[in-house]
């Protein structure tokens, strides 16, 4: 019942830099608290805390990183990971969570008045893009890697709800034959054009501002990105999309799906199972599916061909679709 | 980061009484809905979110309860504490931990207003009298137990902040020769005289309503019980509470303190020790102190003999204190 404490101190940790200035050797309450501007009481809990659970390290009242939070908590570190503070612990995430019980009698979430994650336009997902590229940049490479980017092939590829957009801008990197087409709002596509500049992939990179369900995506494309994104939706709403990516897509295209996808028990890897309940929190018909529920939906789409692989260096798997 | 939806899961489970239910042999997803007058998909989610951590088996489709939730969250089995819920997680006491690091900066918990749990009359201590006393039934009884309450002796007890009441009431109910004096606010002595009535020995149960700080104890006690307490305040508030205990203890009385004591090095045993971070979100001073401390603190305030014991049936410490 007190386990909400662990997100809270994961997430006061970050805004506070500890992370960071263990790493750096500050290693006492005292001089940690003077570096973070904070009190020593409030400091020392914390990181007893932040100890008790695997976080920190504790030896004669000086503390220092574990491997994990050294790679991926320390701001210094290539691989952190902190930013996604950002949109895990968004307050209105949090508070979707406050009266679940009342959600799983409606089937409403109280995210954005009931509306959930997917409501038009919904801010969320600007906070999403800006938080969450770190965490999902393993994952996109080792699909870059796994689509054979490296080849050259002539790529024109469609990114459905880009958000951050480091899947397709991983394609741009490794293929410098790739023309990337990313949809998703207007408002999401700025960072995500933003990281595309940073990458340097800024000429092949275009917009296709609005909903997946509405905009005109085109035609012809090689490769189709759907990356976190069909999990919040009902298999019927699925289904709807994947007919429309299909016609998008060229005779021998492929659908590269990454998401969670648990197993038939529906309660292994841990991970991918139980973020079912984040969709129920934030969403009305969201799920994890499991891969025969998603092979049922490309089925019906008109897809005939569907592959499930592990995705390394991510809890996510990838299915590969072809018409 | 997730670990949020651990805590509204296990609220959510209880508020809809899963646990009774499939205690009963309601075991699939659509016999509970229906049971809880709820939604498939959300209790299907909840139910796999909650054998994913272990508080439910399933197999073949079906739900089962493990031994422990059999035991502490089926409302029919004599040791529930599914009440619990009702204090743990209050709205305000989560939303204290919604900007710890705010906590951490400046010193005052968000709870009421920077007050925290202890402000005057708080109204969280009736909801923590009301929920918490089945968790607490097995260390009281170890304590009167301890005590050799059985034995019978004519005895003077001052519960000091009473709450619930359960360790003044069984030291009333294993020594009929007790009369207990119990402090705290007026509305949470209530709660306490419906609990000495339920168990028999209201004519023996005598109210003492105000602040532990202030009100007048009265003097020439056998046995003075402070239970769940002293780790709210300061060692120096603590300090001036202890003067006024030992002017109203018998001069062969026995101090009783019951609460959270972790090791010197503040990490173990991890319940102890992690109870700090509750006293960071919701007190101004308040922490897990450990022996050392508390003995310091007993001995500046007169007392000579300080014991450590372990307390069975719960994560708490027994000390025992004489002048």
């Amino acid at each position: 019942m007190f386990a909400h404490q662990r997100t809270a101190a994961l997430k006061a940790a970050i805004e506070l830099d500890l992370f960071t200035a263990i790493g750096e050797g500050v290693d006492t309450v005292t001089a940690l608290a003077l570096r973070s501007k904070a009190t020593e009481r409030g400091v020392r809990i914390l990181c007893d805390y932040l100890a008790i659970l695997g976080f920190l390290a504790k030896q004669d009242h000086r503390y220092s990183l574990t491997p994990e939070s050294a790679t991926y908590l320390d701001l210094r570190s290539p691989a952190c990971i902190a930013s996604i503070v950002g949109f895990m612990t968004l307050p209105e995430k949090i508070d979707a969570f406050k009266d679940l019980a009342s959600v799983i009698r409606t089937g409403r979430p109280a995210l954005s008045g009931g509306a959930g994650s997917i409501s038009p336009e919904n801010p969320i997902w600007v906070d999403f893009a800006r938080s969450m590229g770190s965490m999902q940049l393993p994952a996109a490479r080792e699909l870059a890697r796994s689509l054979d980017a490296g080849a050259g092939k002539k790529w024109k590829v469609l990114d459905v709800a880009a958000g951050h957009g480091v899947y397709g801008i991983e394609l741009a990197k490794q293929n410098p034959n790739a023309e990337i087409f990313a949809q998703d709002w207007a408002a999401v596509l700025d960072v995500a054009a933003d990281n595309a500049r940073e990458a340097g992939v800024e000429r092949r990179y275009h917009r296709l501002p609005g909903s997946a369900f509405e905009v005109n995506f085109g035609s012809g494309y090689d490769i189709i990105l759907m990356t976190g994104f069909l999990h919040h939706f009902s298999p019927r709403e699925i289904e709807g999309l994947l007919r429309k990516v299909r016609t998008s897509l060229a005779p021998d295209g492929l659908v590269a799906t990454v998401d969670f996808v648990p197993n038939e028990d529906r309660l292994t890897p841990p991970r991918a199972a139980a973020f079912s309940m984040e969709m129920l929190g934030t969403t009305i018909s969201g799920d994890s599916y499991t891969f025969a529920e998603y092979q049922r939906m490309f089925l019906n789409a008109g897809f005939s061909v569907n592959e499930l692989r592990p995705l390394a260096g991510s809890g996510h798997s990838l299915i590969l679709s072809r018409i």
